[in-house]
Order: C-alpha cells, then sequence, then structure tokens
C-alpha cells in the first residue's frame, strides 16, 4: 500500500511520486493551503494541500489529528527559507495529488503535547505508544535484542527455551502462583529466572546457552521494578569467570557502539569490599566524584560514644563524606533534611563540620560535634579527607552496613542535589563479593545458594562461611546493577555444604533440589553463568527514568493492567476446575 | 579450556596438539590400549591411551560413561582399515597426553543405548539431552529461531514484547489462571496468543511486528500439543492478506532452504471447500494420493435411506474414496476394523465395493449394499472415482462434517497403511474459510472474533453470517498446520457485528473487549497477521514424532514436570497472601 515510509523521504526524492500510508500527526491552515505533518513509526514529513485540486482539497479539510490516511503525492525541494532543521525530513515536503481516509479517529482522550498522568498514558497505551519518543524508545529496544542475539549466536550460544510453569525456584522473592487442574491442589510457579534449567542444559552438554527470557517476582513495585521483566540469561561450560565477563562485557561494549556509537572501554573491576568502602555501595555510581572516607581509628578514643562505640565495634563503621565548596551552600535546614534522609536508611544521626579557615585551627571549624574530637582526631580527619576551606563534612557512625547504606545513599543524593554528577558512561565490574551475609542471627547467600566459593574446599566453607569469598561478578553502569552471575557449584559435596550453611536441612534440600542434587552426581562439567536485565539496559541506553518507557504495556506501581483492566474476576466455573477459592467476599 | 570442539578434528589437523572438554560416550579396551569416544555438542572423537605412559593410562583406566574430562593429546590420522566412515571424525583419532578427570559419574540411571520410557527420559531429562539426537533437535531449533530472526529483523519486523500477566483472551481454549496478591480476589490470565496486544501495537503505529512467544492453553493433551508452546508471532498494517502470504512464505521457504537444503517451490492456494471436498480435512496431506469423491447426486434416488437421505439433504454428504488396487489386501475382516475406525469420528458405518472385474457389469462387483444402487447410479460412481479391477471403493453418508472428519481420516489411516504416503514435503495455503461454523444451534467463529470477512458490510454480514468468507489463511504442511492468520477488523462497527453474530452482548463485549472497541476509534489502520507453531515445524523439519523431542523441558500428557516434581503443593502462607484457598482435601 505504501512506496515509502515518511520518514525515508529526501532531497534524493525529489520530483518522484510517493505514497504514503500512516497518521496526521498535526495539520495547519495556512494561507489558503491545507499543512499537514504526517507520521509513521519512521518520523514525520510535511504534505501540502493545494485548493485548485478541489475534490482533494474537500477530503483534506475533513483531516483530523490522527486519522489514518494513505496518501499520494510528489515530493518536492523546500524552499531555503523553509526548511525545517529540526525535522529530518525538514527539507522535502510531498504535494499531494490522491487521499484516502482509511479511519477516521474521534478526538483523543490524551493530548500529545501536554503533560498526561501516568494512569491515562497507560490506560490508552495505544495511543501514548504514537508519540515519537515512544515508538522510538520500543524500536531502539528491539534493535538491542536484535544485535544481543546476532551477537550470542555468532558466538556459539544456542537460543533454548526453559518452562513458565515450573516449580517455585529459589531466588528469595515471593513467586506468582498458578493452581493446575489436571493435579489437584497442586500449584505451578511462574520463573523467577531460569537458573536451574540453564545449569541443567549445561549438565547436558550445550555448552553455551541464552535466552532472553520472561521472569516473574511478585514483590511491591518500585520505578524499576515490574512483576514481569525481561532477562538476557547466559550460561556457559567450561569457561572461567574472566572468560564470561570478557565475552559479556565484549557484547556490551559493541552493543553501545553500534547503537550510540560510544566507546565504554575496557571495564574497571572493583572488590565488592572496596566499592562499599569508597562508596557505600555494591553498585557505585563512578560518575559521581564523592568518595566515602574510613575514620574510624582515629576516633576509637573519643568520649562522643555515637563515635566511639561504631569505632570500636568490629562491626561497626565510621565514614566521612567530604563535600568540597559546598559549606555555604549547604544550610542548617538543608542539613536537617539530610539528617532525615539518612534516617530512612536507618541512621540515627548525621554529623557534620564545615571548614570555614583551616589556617585558624579549631577556631576555623564549625562543628557541634566538634567539641568531643581531639585535635591529634580532627587534624587526621582534615588530612585524611584533604579538606579544604568552604568543604562540608558529613560522618555516619553505626553499624558497617547501615553506614555504608546511609552515606552511600547520601553520597548519590548530594551529588544529584549539587550537579556533581558527570555525562559519561562508567561501567565496572564488581567481584569477590562475600558468599554470605549475617541477618537475623541466620546466613543469606548473597547471590544464590548455586554461587561457587573462590578456592575452598566444601569443608574450609563449612568451617567459615562468613570468610568465604565467592566466584560472582556484578556488571554495573552508572551507578545500575546490568547484570550479575557467577560460577556454579559443579559438584554435590559443596552444593550440600552450601544448603547446610543456609540453614537448609537434607529433607528440603532432598524436596525441593532433589533433582538437582541428583544431576550433580552424572559428570557435570563446571560452568558459570550471568543474567542482564534488560529493561534496565535500555532504560539506561535511551536515557529513560522509568523501566516502564522501555515496555510496551506496563503494569502499574500496583501490578496492575489499567489498559486491559487485569487482573480481573474470575469465572467461578473456572476456579471450580482448579480446586481454588476465592478467600475474601471484597474482591 | 579447550583447544577445540570435538567434532571439529579432521585430517588437516593431524599431528596438531589440542584440548577438548566433554564427556566419555564409550569406553573399550583392546590389545593393551584403552580407547574412548569422546563427546561433547558438536560430536565423537576416538582418543587413544597408550599404556607406556603410565600415569596417564592409570587416569584412564579410571574413566567410565559420562564422566566429565578435560583432554590433551595429537591428532593422527587412522590407517585406512581403521577409518570409520559412520563417524564425523572417523578419519582421525587423538593420542591422549594429558587427562583430567573434571566430574565423575555413577552409573547412569538410564541406558542411551537401550529403549527407556518416556517417563524415565523426562525424569533424568538432563542425561536424555545429552542423547546426540536430542542435542541435535535442540541445537537445530536454536538455528530455525536465529534465522527465523533474521529474516523478520532484516525485513522491518520489530521484535516488541507483549505482557504474560495479561486479561483472559478470547481464544475459547481453558486459561491458565494466577491469583493477585495486590487485587484481592482477581486473577491474571497468562495468554493464549498475544493476539489482542499485537492488534493494539497496529494501532500504535508499529507497522510491522514479531515476536516468538510461549503461549499456554490448559487443554487436555495429545502428542502434539502441550499447556505451554511457542509461537512465531507476525502482525503487520497496510498489507493485504496476499502480502502476509508472500512474505511469511518466503520466510518457510528460506529457512527450509537453508535448514534442510530443500527447494518447497511456490506454495499452491486451495479454498477451504476445494480441501474438505477432496481431502475432508482443511489441512490436507497432499503427500498421500487418495482423494474422496462426491457421489450424492447419483444416489439421491435410491431407496437406500442411507445413502439417499444424506444425498437429499443440504448439509448431507455422501463421498466415496478409492483405494486403488487393494481389493484383496483389504479382508473382511480389515474392512471391520475401518469400520470401527470410522466409527471414532461419528460415522455410523462404512459401505465398501470391491472392484472385481469391471467387464462382467454388476456381476464384477462386490459389496452389501450392490442390489441398492442402480445400474446408472453404479455406473456413475464406477465412471466418477474411475475404478478400476483390484480396487476397493469406501462410502460415507452422513451430515457433510461427519463425512468430512471420518473418510478425511479414513483417508489418512488407509494411506499410512498401505505405505501410500510420498516422501516428500507439500505445503500449500488454505484460504476462504466460512467465518463461523454452526453448532449447537449457535455460531461460533472458526478463526477468531477478531478476524474480517471477505467483501461484506457490518450490515450484510448480520444479515447472512453462515454465507460469508473469512480473510484467513493457514499455512499447512504435510497435513499439518504450522500457521495461521486473517486480516483483521479494523473498524469498530464490524467488530460489534462480529461480537453480536457469536452471541456476545454489548455489555458482554463492553466488559471483555471494551479497551479494543475504544482503541478502534482513533485511526485504526488495516492490519493483518499470522502465527506459526515453532514446536510442531521444528517437529516436522527434525522429522520427530512428538514436539515433545524438539522442547528441552516437556510436561507429560498430564501436564507435569516429573524432573522438578512440578505443580507442586504451595505454601499455606504464600497461599493465604494470595487470597485463595485449595477446595479438595486429597492435595
Amino acid at each position: 500500500m505504501r512506496s515509502h515510509y515518511c520518514g525515508q523521504l529526501e532531497t534524493s526524492l525529489v520530483d518522484q511520486p510517493v505514497t504514503l500510508c500512516g497518521w496526521v500527526n498535526k495539520r495547519r491552515d495556512l494561507g489558503g493551503l491545507i499543512f499537514i505533518d504526517m507520521r509513521d513509526r519512521t518520523g514525520l514529513v510535511q504534505v501540502v494541500f493545494d485548493p485548485d485540486q478541489q475534490a482533494l482539497f474537500e477530503t483534506a479539510n475533513k483531516l483530523r489529528q490522527e486519522f489514518c490516511i494513505r496518501l499520494t503525492g510528489t515530493v518536492r525541494a523546500r524552499p531555503d527559507s523553509q526548511i525545517n532543521k529540526s525535522m529530518a525530513t525538514g527539507a522535502v515536503e510531498v504535494m499531494a495529488t490522491e487521499l484516502e481516509i482509511i479511519s477516521r479517529a474521534e478526538p483523543l482522550p490524551i493530548d500529545f503535547n501536554q503533560q498526561v498522568s501516568e494512569e491515562q498514558r497507560l490506560r490508552y497505551r495505544y495511543l501514548d505508544l504514537r508519540r515519537p519518543n515512544m515508538s522510538h524508545n520500543l524500536q531502539f529496544r528491539a534493535k538491542v535484542t536484535s544485535a544481543v542475539r546476532r551477537f550470542l549466536d555468532d558466538n556459539g550460544f544456542l537460543d533454548i527455551e526453559t518452562p513458565m510453569l515450573t516449580r517455585a525456584t529459589p531466588e528469595g522473592a515471593r513467586d506468582y502462583l498458578v493452581p493446575s487442574r489436571t493435579h489437584k491442589g497442586k500449584f505451578f510457579a511462574l520463573p523467577q529466572s531460569p537458573q536451574l534449567f540453564k545449569q541443567l542444559l549445561m549438565m547436558s552438554g550445550f555448552d553455551r546457552y541464552y535466552q532472553i527470557v520472561k521472569c516473574f517476582r511478585d514483590e511491591d513495585l518500585r520505578a524499576d521494578r515490574q512483576p514481569e521483566f525481561t532477562q538476557i540469561d547466559i550460561e556457559t561450560s567450561f569457561m572461567s569467570a574472566d572468560q564470561v565477563m570478557a565475552v559479556t562485557e565484549q557484547m556490551v561494549r559493541g552493543l553501545f557502539q553500534q547503537m550510540l556509537d560510544v566507546d565504554l572501554g575496557e571495564f574497571p573491576r572493583m572488590t565488592w569490599h572496596e566499592a562499599m568502602r569508597r562508596f557505600g555501595s555494591d553498585k557505585p555510581d563512578l560518575r559521581n566524584p564523592l568518595e566515602l572516607v574510613d575514620v574510624a581509628d582515629v576516633l576509637q578514643e573519643v568520649e562522643f560514644k555515637v563515635f566511639s562505640g561504631p569505632a570500636n565495634d568490629p562491626k561497626g563503621r565510621v565514614a566521612a563524606l567530604k563535600v568540597p565548596g559546598k559549606a555555604d551552600a549547604i544550610s542548617r535546614k538543608a542539613i536537617d533534611e539530610y539528617t532525615n534522609f539518612v534516617g530512612i536508611y536507618g541512621a540515627k544521626g548525621l554529623a557534620w563540620m564545615k571548614i570555614n579557615d583551616l589556617a585558624a585551627g579549631r577556631e576555623g571549624v564549625q562543628s557541634p560535634v566538634l567539641k568531643f574530637i581531639p585535635d591529634a582526631a580532627l587534624t587526621a580527619i582534615l588530612e585524611r579527607t584533604a579538606a579544604a576551606n568552604g568543604d562540608i563534612i558529613f560522618f555516619g557512625a553505626d553499624k558497617a552496613s547501615v553506614v555504608a547504606e546511609a552515606m552511600g545513599a547520601l553520597r548519590l543524593k548530594v551529588g544529584q542535589d549539587f550537579d556533581l554528577v558527570s555525562d559519561e558512561w562508567r561501567p565496572l565490574w564488581v567481584v569477590d563479593f562475600p558468599m554470605f551475609e549475617e541477618a537475623d542471627g541466620r546466613l543469606y547467600a548473597i547471590h544464590h545458594p548455586f554461587t561457587a566459593p573462590v578456592n575452598v574446599t566444601a569443608e574450609e566453607l563449612k568451617a567459615n562461611p562468613e570468610a568465604a569469598l565467592s566466584n560472582a561478578y556484578d556488571m554495573v553502569l552508572n551507578g545500575v546493577e546490568v547484570g550479575g552471575g557467577s560460577v556454579r557449584i559443579h559438584n554435590n559435596d559443596m552444593q550440600q555444604a552450601a544448603f547446610e550453611i543456609l540453614g537448609i536441612g537434607k529433607a528440603e534440600a532432598q524436596e525441593k533440589f532433589g533433582f538437582l542434587l541428583e544431576a550433580l552426581k552424572y559428570g557435570t562439567p563446571p560452568h558459570a553463568g550471568l543474567a542482564f536485565g534488560l529493561d534496565r539496559l535500555v532504560m539506561l541506553m535511551v536515557g529513560a527514568s522509568s523501566i516502564r518507557e522501555v515496555i510496551a504495556f506496563p503494569k502499574t506501581t500496583t501490578a496492575a493492567c489499567v489498559l486491559t483492566d487485569a487482573p480481573g474476576v474470575a469465572n467461578p466455573e473456572a476456579l471450580a476446575e482448579l480446586h481454588v477459592a476465592v478467600t475474601v467476599k471484597d474482591s
């Protein structure tokens, strides 16, 4: 029905007839002529209707915004004075010769040119997706998946599908459950990831696997979470952590080169401990120049318990965050707001110190806690933070985890507030995670229970689990974890040890993961893998503020689809067949 | 860890050192040497261990089937007498120099060389997938999806993901339901297809969409059905049925060329009516030379009600199926069996006629119904079926739908029993389906309620729905429907008419499809699409007997996964959070 897309028209086509199919983006009547901007997925082009062609002009006069039309005309160059440089096709226009109105549009329920609530945008998503930036986001996403697939195909990875209706997976989030009709009272779970299946595929000898696959977590949602999200899921056999990082880094570097013409360079590596120490985060945003500085050692003897308590506690931490040159800019009121802010992360307060005049010694320092800090400690702090006149220093003192979280968050917030974040791409690998973290008196896996430790035997792991490092790696880009993975445990003893440490007893392990433990007995290859969050990666690449901007039909933050009105009330007969009943009246 | 894959070794590598990773496929001890066939996903190669290398030989002596090993050695040419032509690498072998046992294997629970029950195969699927033909099937499937994606990407189709957690879809099969935690008492449905979403994407202007996507139907299973299956889902705007057929035919033709070196040629088209008349099926297997011949017109006057009843009924049919040269081969007992067979499809009997001697007239014909058939009718039947001596003719007389189904099935069965099915690829398009079929006094959509009729207005459609043809098309290959699609309704009036004819009242239409009816108001483009069943297509291409042979982790016929033991009992707390309870005790 068309000879060209709107966005393809350019001066080389001048004087040629073209037929376009698309939508009326905008209509203007000017000097007795009718102008429309006609739109399809490739872009816009201006069309002109001349009143000399009466029948055509009358049809054109019926056009309204978002009518779907088919149009034939001749491409002509615009006069120099009318060239529109903000439009890709702005050097040309189409002189219309034929027009067919394919379907009319009622006045739109959402205005493309005004800010519309996200609720309305999602309710009329099919219209919202006509907006050029949303169309671009999804076209960009399609190009990303295509490029990823080509890279992986070309590198010997096999796209193998794993089940969606499966057994509860052990990632730790809440599962979506699906009642079985044939197995009364039993339920499938939708996968939180294909983790175990991809490991089984390695045991089957497929050597290199990938899948771009939907995963599901029934969690309360945030801006960058959705109940269903998409993973680029990768697993390899006979490859070391370094090799997996090398090939996936190559993939991401190629993607940025191809899609954005950006050279990410070689990704630096940072240990988890260094990341926590310098940035209070396992996904540091390296575009932000602020860093935490540890000062516990110089505060152990002070009489101020807020400092000396954590400074003397092996699990405590005291860290300083210097913000250069912002002593004046950060008022008492701003400090109070930051104090409230770190409170969200569990910090009980926020000590601070403004450096007015270094040459003046103690007199030149303004701080409510100054009186508690002896000269030697003050000098050490000022030296260690390389403080200068006009700087402000914040202090966090608490359990190490609280300090990292609160001061890491403060670092990001201050960086944002004062526009300190540079406009660049800063990828890195975070490595050497601890295997386990302690909470509520028991140990949890930082990655998942199938992650291999670095260089220990099963016996050694059991003897001192908290000291063990895992052979895991996260790819972090501009403060966002875009991917993470690990070398997996490939023998039964080690897997049993990991379960034991996590408090998963023999019976429970057998019941939940018996098939995995069994599979480990039959010549399991060493294997390692990684998964990328596709939504987040694309969100970063297009510069969107939420993953909902790169998903065609996302759910709201209450996990609903306002377009189709899902979830909905189920047919009682269907529920009876599934052997379940609703336990709330007010549905 | 490896320098080569096993399957890559060939004479050009002779005298070169290689390092391989893989499994012990087989071990043989012969003439004081140890031979193993070493396997990875690319194939097998023979490795030789010489007792002169004592330490190496001792390690080799520990090898058992399916040990996972890393091996270094030198490639050498086999002597002419020992070249194994049934092995791709049979011209070479590897003289081992180093061997590392990576992981041991206990004796296998399934024997690769013996017939094993499918239950056992599925329980140990990770081992079953090591068998070369299963490994081949899944590698072949990965190549198919890769080729399909490249074709579609290169032709401007955008891969756009649609939701898995959605509203019940209208395909008619039973939905899998997913209770919502945040919306008490409400349920998502897993999609039977992305039908409505892909139509919405056309309304958004994406122009060409595709997705290789999981779909779900909670139906009782057959050999070629699975609760979750994979569709190659396609939708286009501004393209006619012919254009959609052309581009998808080109895709499939390219796929067969590339994967199997088979030229499918141009696909013939056949109307649904012709397919039903000649083959009693809307997915005729053209490799089978047998055809049905209608004979109702010559039997209207006979006194035998079994024939004259259907012959005079406008909804009846009398059809003959001639099996050339099988009069002797098909005994009375065989005829009884065929009679039982057609009974499965609702036929109340199976009349037959053996042609012993055409020259002898009535005397030369043997048939229990001969006495009811006057000379003129007999002559007409023999002429029309072009009967010859030694032929047998079966007759079906009943409602047209019963005759088509029973005689269509008999045609396939006889074709199989006597090996009449040629060994070739016979694709075709079936077109011009009726819009609706009648059952139990109401009308059902033969495709789905969004299929556009050919050349009628909404008013005309409502006036005579049973006469309307749909603008739908099925791609059939060797008797299997591999794909199907249609032009969609793209205006509100027509969509409302279709719902009305299907007995979907205004209120129900609004409740279920309100968003679609609303979307149709805003400049909907004409659109058309198609979906292929990927599992079936790959099954056909690799010559497997079941789609389970081309799915990594399929469900059993009771919709269970015996490997992971899914579905399983749900945690009561999880169910409480989801506001549902199990209504059966014996779970």
